[in-house]
């Protein structure tokens, strides 16, 4: 079964992946836009961010794989084929490196890590010895699908009060946190110390982390983005901090990828950037899920 | 009740706790070296670091508090009675800081954090896409008392695979960890990535973590160390870190403390310091806990 593995510069889905389709999957023919398959002979397209005519030509493709947790920007691509099955990768161990991710920042924002780190090659022993207790700070999970949850699960087990917010509440609550739905995020905002943002892109979530937003959280309040580019207004975000109102913010995903070289977020004291790696899905488990997911695809018509 | 308040500079524990006993315990009088107290009034010690002298005179003693979660210090000072009881602080809360403080900085070695904020000033989005699962980095815990346990707790839901070493099993096994004891020490140093070391201070633990200790851990692993100074061969742990055997290490406690400016463990690239502040009791909480423990003491003979 031919593939064809989709991706933006510089990401190279094929170069990335075509060891492990071979290894764990030889009957599929994972192949690059390099090679000048005949779209017609595509049956499934493996991708992360596809290029806008990505997909035209494909008259015989069954099934679109992402590379990633997100799919915004597969379901967005023009020309997609609407009746084509898109799958997003669930992995239980990526919303473990989320949650790895999440408990680190509030950590570095709660503790003031970056005061330690400035003071080290100073030299200077200079020591906070009061409110270290994690229950002096109210963490936000905003997005509890399996990776809110965990991230949330990882939050309880080290002390933290948690809220969960989501659309709905969830058929099964987390134990120790506290469940609201987004009906009430507007009442919960001045409560919350640090807000982790988890949710998908939609146009429900573009734009929603703006000025109005920020200033509804509590003076000192931080914020870990590790939702999509576009929910956070980033120029909003950086006056809001130059205001002192917000305390600081780790970033893992921005309005552009890779965040250019001169962007003023880059060099702001307060803000922590990693380069879009609170989770990857690791190849291998990928590759057998995207194996396991097309042998269980209806067979197609002998045509 | 006269208590005095017995620390070595910086530290003033007078300074930082006669408001909050003034407020939480009226009964109780903490006084500081500064007040000239008749040592023969003195009914209990407050302290951390007692002076080699600081116990000197007091024939009406009746308890000891520690400020902190070690005694050693306390049980070798030279003019301790040695039939007046030591207590520690054993505080679920000072767990959780610990808890979070490990989580942190086994995400910190484990996504080589030290890189990304290298990168950062640089505007460099350069990306590490393999091995973020936390399934691939074998943590260990050595030191499995009630700050052993919450540190684990904590790993395991962050889907670390964690062995707890101690010298017994423990009584009640904590889900998800694999438990060996001390004898075990020397087989599983190999297997272990991440190694963070909670022990007391002992006659057994000091100057455990040396040369031949470090060389028995994988190529590439690391060190958190959260238990006592001394107990860290520094000049052994800088030389196996310079000699590429370990990849970094997270310091919380020295040899000296203050650790003194021109050290060189402050400016090494692979390591990170915090000035002893992985936990700190919360100090209403100890108060509350000292009051308590003097109410239950046994009345004094009216003598």
């Amino acid at each position: 079964m031919i593939g064809l593995a989709l991706s933006l510069p510089p990401l190279d889905l094929h170069q990335l992946y075509h060891g492990i389709f071979a290894e764990e999957a030889p009957d599929l023919d994972l192949r690059g836009p390099q090679h000048g398959t005949d779209p017609a002979e595509v049956e499934f397209v493996f991708t992360f961010r596809p290029p806008d005519d990505g997909f035209t030509g494909m008259t015989n493709l069954r099934a679109i794989f992402s590379a990633g947790a997100g799919v915004d920007a597969i379901m967005a691509c023009p020309s997609r084929p609407a009746h084509v099955p898109v799958f997003r990768v669930e992995d239980a161990d990526q919303a473990l490196q989320m949650a790895g991710y999440a408990a680190f920042h509030v950590h570095w924002h709660h503790r003031d890590m970056p005061t330690y780190l400035a003071q080290q090659p100073r030299g200077e022993w200079r020591r906070t010895l009061t409110g270290l207790s994690p229950t002096h700070r109210r963490v936000a999970v905003l997005g509890f699908g399996h990776m809110g949850r965990a991230i949330a699960r990882g939050l309880v087990a080290l002390g933290y009060p948690v809220v969960g917010i989501a659309r709905r509440l969830p058929d099964l609550p987390e134990p120790g946190v506290s469940h609201i739905t987004t009906a009430e995020l507007d009442a919960a905002l001045p409560q919350i110390d640090i807000l982790i943002n988890v949710l998908p892109l939609t146009e429900d979530t573009r734009g929603l982390i703006d000025r109005s937003f920020l200033n509804r959280l509590p003076q000192g309040a931080a914020l870990i983005h590790m939702g999509r580019g576009g929910q956070v207004v980033e120029a909003d975000l950086l006056a809001a901090i130059d205001a002192g109102h917000i305390s600081g913010a780790s970033l893992d995903v921005f309005e552009t990828e890779p965040l250019p070289p001169d962007h003023p977020l880059w060099t702001h004291p307060r803000i922590l950037i990693t380069p879009h790696v609170a989770s990857i899905p690791e190849r291998v488990r990928l590759v057998r899920s995207i194996r396991d997911r097309l042998r269980s695809l209806p067979l197609k018509d002998a045509s």
